[in-house]
């Protein structure tokens, strides 16, 4: 018996997505380029799975671009987006806790001369409403935040950014990394206000290999991947067809998303009240992130060390992000966590597949390892 | 009954390369960066993949950086490098028969202010060595090359380049891509004397969604893709495992080079001196193309009319490339063809699946399109 709850990281591939990537891998071989018939079979196909993506956003088939991974739909729209209006102003706005796959392009641009401001958090990982209205001005061309952090599960306040920037009369963009909110709460770009969304095929019980991108009808971005323009202009290489064909099994199969998120915060306040008993726990995303994603810490017991006590047993958990391998996590820094927190944190992520059984495995886990680890000590 | 003579868009995939990827999608689904035993799972299947990939190559595993495309691979390699080097020079020489994922990388570079050579191609599609040599001075930084182009399956004297470097006493980096030579003729960096090779998995009867970036050991280059560096510092995005696995499986099956190549060459020459008794159609690709790729006109017939009478039989070919759907071929101008022979263009591509029936269908189809379409003008 395992328990694998390291959802965030990655996901096991469901019934569906497995389905249709096995078809993809023997019938639909085509490029979906080819004007032939083994061609447009395929092309039929990618049509296929785009409206299926198109749907579960409430957005039109021609709104997504497919990419091979959410790190590629991010690069993708944060340099599409920085590059097109660079003539407009020179100011970007961010947060201090975004997945490397957007602080990293941030970086880069801020040494090609943006200027980037990295709202700050709270000590549970939020950001102040206010100060991202101060922090949009007449010269922002993008504002980039994240739906759901990855490693605490708090939720950014997307929907507000559209009036911050229309309160400064600013001419950007707005980008959403989505990847850890896709498929587990409601995302409409056209709800959230956001012209650029992108999320990840393997976060959802899809394949690895697939991301997309959604751009908002009439925007339009500087192709950043270069090539046949397979995707609209906007994106180049051959469409990776079995992962995408996968995730469009992956969304066939999304449940209905307010019980599912019911069913998480059951186990998530389950988990949460029976790890006070343990003791020597502490919580540290705070109680109104979405209850996919519970961190923890145990003070004294570094992370690596629980981490591999619980592998052994088969519960499968992450210290920090599954992205960040080997450093001290970022987000847990910006929230003002002491450093013996930090390094004792877990990460504990549920998908709609997890189940009691696992929550109390891993609770069975924690106890055997924090009285065993101290008895080492 | 079908004949799928359109190899070089893309292949089926071979048995092995279907039940690897299958392996991926049902045994191994962690995320290769998680430290839990579902994430050292997949961790070793991706081990496991890059030395053969590596050893397809006789190249070391670690030089080996896998990508979600050959289009990918060509952009990291054209940025990473160019931009590594812009202070020892300015100037690239490649060819004016590129890929659009490489000589859009190149225009873009242009626009940033780097001077791009492009050297010519005579009749049968090949650069002049003479003039390889002459293009390469003290202050070029970059030469990239095809190995064999995707259109008329010419071969280019890769080999020379690094003597022509040498002999410019010139910083540049070589960069090849190989993506319709590998799995064709013997790929081997160190011989070529590239440091940099890209190539792709769905032309070699591997999956859509991996390519992969050889980066000589000791080569250093500035990564154009950015987030969590899971690929060496180069690339960055959760590894695309299915299509990993699969290409691994692909690999697995390469047959021996140089039966395979000799039973091409007897099915080219075979084509060839039936088509001449059809008449009417014209051979484009030069006497020392490779055998997989057979480039001809049917001049008076449009590329695209052909093609779906063809198609409409189960016979599968293409008009130019899969990558530059719609456009009149760069390549067979380049090569100084007249515009009937261009728009009449179709590009047959073989691979070693490819048989004799196949080849007798497509003479069989050719022979009917000449006549009734002849009989309608």
């Amino acid at each position: 018996m395992v328990a694998y709850l390291d959802n965030s990281a990655t996901t096991a591939l469901c019934k569906t997505a497995r389905e249709k990537t096995v078809e993809a891998i023997t019938e639909y071989y085509g490029n979906p380029s080819s004007l032939h018939s083994v061609g447009t079979a395929a092309q039929k196909q990618l049509d296929g799975a785009r409206a299926a993506v198109a749907a579960s956003l409430s957005c039109e088939p021609e709104e997504i671009v497919f990419t091979n991974s959410g790190t590629l739909a991010n690069n993708a729209a944060i340099f599409g987006a920085a590059y097109a209006l660079r003539r407009r102003g020179n100011r970007i706005v961010t947060t201090c806790v975004e997945h490397p796959s957007v602080s990293e392009c941030m970086q880069k641009l801020e040494k090609e001369g943006f200027e980037v401001v990295y709202l700050k958090v709270d000590r549970s990982g939020r950001i102040d409403r206010q100060e991202l209205m101060q922090a949009v001005n007449s010269k922002t061309i993008l504002v980039s935040m994240m739906f759901v952090n990855n490693e605490v599960g708090s939720v950014m306040p997307v929907e507000l950014i559209k009036s911050a920037v229309r309160k400064a009369n600013a001419p950007a963009l707005i980008h959403c990394d989505a990847v850890q909110g896709y498929g587990k709460l409601p995302v409409k770009p056209s709800r959230l206000g956001v012209d650029l969304l992108s999320a990840s095929g393997h976060k959802v019980h899809g394949p690895k290999g697939v991301g997309f991108l959604y751009v908002r009808k009439g925007v339009r971005l500087v192709p950043y991947i270069l090539g046949g323009n397979q995707e609209g202009k906007i994106y180049s290489g051959t469409q990776p067809m079995p992962a995408i064909m996968g995730l469009w099994g992956a969304v066939e199969e999304f449940p209905n998303l307010a019980e599912q998120f019911e069913h998480a915060k059951l186990l998530r306040d389950y988990f949460v009240s029976e790890a006070k008993k343990i003791g020597g726990i502490e919580i540290n995303s705070g109680e109104d992130a979405v209850p996919y994603i519970i961190n923890i810490s145990l003070p004294g017991h570094p992370s690596q060390t629980v981490l591999n006590f619980l592998s052994d047993r088969g519960i499968y958990v992450s210290g920090g992000s599954a992205c960040s391998k080997g450093h001290r996590s970022k987000v847990l820094t910006a929230m003002g966590l002491p450093p013996e927190r930090i390094d004792s944190a877990l990460r504990i992520s549920l998908s709609r597949l997890t189940t009691k059984a696992d929550i109390d495995m891993l609770l069975c886990g924690l106890e055997s390892a924090t009285e065993q680890l101290r008895r080492k000590m």
